[in-house]
């Protein structure tokens, strides 16, 4: 039996993956879970029918949603930060990997998508049992109000604007994220592909504006994503100047240069959302 | 009834494209050759059943396979181009945009792409008929034997290193490229995913170095193309000084950040091909 998932990206155009074999697929309370094991990719984490992360490439992801601020923050001043989403525990490794953050919060909705990565997923979720990680089962959304001021930044590591992620994309939520932050403090998204989402992008940028005075989009190649193709937008209300910092070591993706292009952005897309 | 096209991009992954019909299927002396009308993506040129150009995306390839190695000339410098393969057009079109260029030769072994291209995809190949452009029906690496020291650059817009276009990426092809070049010319070719083809670029990178002293790597996202993620490279004589030249109007990725930002490579890439 050849066995192929398909993930449809826009109407008309999407994934083929070959799949060796299912290792999970359940309902949760909040959503369809799966774990594929694939020739290609390695093991697949899905959400209601869409690829989270592949063991190939969630590198790529979860370095580049992480590791970019970290340019724009004084040394030493990054000490608190909050995950929303992102129970599989990719941003969780990569925020440990600086010694001055003290403390991270993951708040997750989901509970069983930190169970199936804590199982199925070691290298990505390895983090998450870490001294300075606290994991909070809750919606993000309700999190956030009773956490004022809290935080240095906060990567909201989501779904798709479907389904239970869809509150994380509007602006009441990025209010509460903002009243969340300590002063000077930094908001940091995945924003979908600047390529299939454009429309949403520049909803996402529209309402940000509204809330932050700095806000910057970068982008970054993520081979099992739709187009291969992903943005993330940083948004504050301090202007974005460079710190040139040592990077920590181990990084596969960020690296100095990718460091100094990150804003370098195509012209159509500079166009097309006002940058 | 819904038709799909799928193209395999490594085993077990790939693409799939709802087609609206098929304007054009044969098989010429050479190839395969399809052009499709997708929804995504409009016309889609196919040889030997992989995707070579969208209407979409075609101009991330084409501007990202021209454009950059003008900032490497002085203005003036670049008078002869010669194109290898692209029966498309849209190397000419872009090449087109610069009136320092005074004569572009398109050596391309099967005229029926050319001509499928001035009939179905004409935005593409309106530069075909440009008083400019002299069109070669002939095997690229047997024109190149005829024409020595002749071209200030050459692009290689070839088809994947298989079929007709497999020695377009031999050692014997690049020291032919070298000899029809003039002193201190460039040639310029698309050299596959940076995902999928790691060793093939890995290998075609070390023939380059054997016959020119200077060899550089570029990427760009082409959602249409395996992993969405595509590499260029350059290679010459010369050391790669940039001119911060002014670019030429109308194009759509290409801007002066992307100039500034070409080299940065991520480093899983670096460290794999000795960048």
């Amino acid at each position: 039996m050849e066995l192929y998932f398909t993930e449809l990206h826009a109407p008309g155009v999407g994934l083929l993956l070959k799949v060796e074999r299912e290792l999970l697929h359940k309902r949760t309370p909040h959503q369809e879970l799966a774990i594929l094991e694939t020739r290609e990719f390695g093991r697949v984490l899905l959400l209601d029918g869409r690829v989270m992360l592949t063991e190939k490439d969630e590198f790529i992801y979860h370095e580049m949603l992480i590791h970019p601020i970290f340019a724009f923050v004084e040394p030493g001043r990054l000490r608190r930060a909050l995950v929303i989403g992102g129970g599989d525990g990719g941003a969780i490794r990569e925020l440990l990997r600086y010694d001055e953050v003290e403390e991270i919060t993951l708040v997750e909705i989901d509970e069983e998508v930190i169970q199936a990565a804590l199982e199925y997923l070691p290298r990505v979720a390895s983090g998450l049992r870490d001294p300075r990680v606290r994991v909070q089962i809750e919606d993000g959304f309700e999190f956030l109000e009773r956490h004022k001021g809290a935080y240095d930044a906060i990567f909201v590591d989501s779904p798709d604007p479907i389904g239970p992620a869809k509150v994380l994309y509007s602006e009441e939520f990025y209010q509460r994220a903002k009243a969340s932050l300590r002063g000077g403090g930094s908001l940091v998204l995945q924003t979908e592909s600047p390529w299939y989402h454009r429309s949403q992008l520049r909803k996402i940028l529209q309402n940000l504006r509204k809330i932050f005075k700095f806000v910057e989009v970068y982008l970054a190649p993520v081979p099992s994503y739709p187009a291969g193709w992903w943005s993330f937008t940083m948004a504050r209300d301090l202007p974005f100047e460079l710190h040139r910092r040592e990077l920590p070591a181990g990084l596969r993706y960020f690296n100095e240069e990718i460091r100094e292009a990150l804003f370098a952005l195509p012209q159509f897309l500079k166009d097309e959302l006002g940058l």
